[in-house]
């Protein structure tokens, strides 16, 4: 009973049943990667916007929002680059062939993002975490535009 | 410039441009909200499937992927609650009334599942991970039996 609830689980995790199996056990399916990967991606920004709001003096600084969403961050920034495989190449997205083409340049983007949200999360003041937010938004802007369609 | 950046990217991760006001600085849209919501639950799964393979024997146990996972979803379950606002009821989704009819029981649902993870993340050895993602597992099955669409 106890493995049945949690086959059931996995399997409602995961969208089907049938998906189990192969998203699981083996390399997840291209359709199953663009999801996760943009999955990844909206959280990035629910919890990256109320930061840029507050580094571009949009929204009053709070320590705990920034300190929690930072933190968050420092987790979601890891997520999204194993989706970006190359059997995902002829799904439907805006995801631009240079991503496969120039895959050091896009490696280059990812750490740069990753870095200056691990910035972001060690910022002890609300300057340094300004300043760390402002990096982090360049690095997504740089990184977009390099390698997500307009 | 550098500001422009910054709004630029804080744009593209939300979507739209005009989203950016009401999607940061005020409530998020009931349509965002559930996008958002349902990444979560997207990732969770991602995450969560390999450890539940190991956990039934399907996959063998892989301490350094369950210590990453277990890191990670300690983070992503805190995420979807906060999307499941009452302005989101009318959005096309598979949440079911009762989420909002007994709002004490989906919290207590909530806070199983984000109890189980926390546990799964403080497993000192197989034995121990294998059993707290077994209640994790229930958990995620337990809740959505109750509060989500078949």
């Amino acid at each position: 009973m106890k493995k049945k609830v949690l086959y059931s689980c996995l399997a409602l995790a995961l969208g089907t049943g049938a998906g189990y199996a192969t998203s699981v056990l083996a390399q997840a399916k291209p359709d199953v990667l663009v999801k996760q990967r943009q999955s990844a991606m909206v959280l990035i920004g629910k919890y990256f916007g109320p930061l840029g709001a507050m580094a571009a003096g949009k929204a009053p600084y709070n320590a705990e929002v920034a300190m929690r969403n930072a933190g968050y961050l420092g987790a979601l920034s890891q997520m999204p680059w194993d989706g970006f495989h190359a059997n995902t190449k002829d799904e439907k997205s805006r995801a631009l062939p240079a991503i496969y083409d120039d895959a050091a340049k896009f490696k280059e983007a990812q750490d740069r993002f990753t870095g200056a949200v691990a910035k972001l999360a060690s910022a002890k003041d609300e300057g340094a975490f300004k300043a760390a937010a402002g990096e982090v938004g360049k690095s997504c802007g740089a990184c977009h535009n390099d390698f997500r369609a307009k």
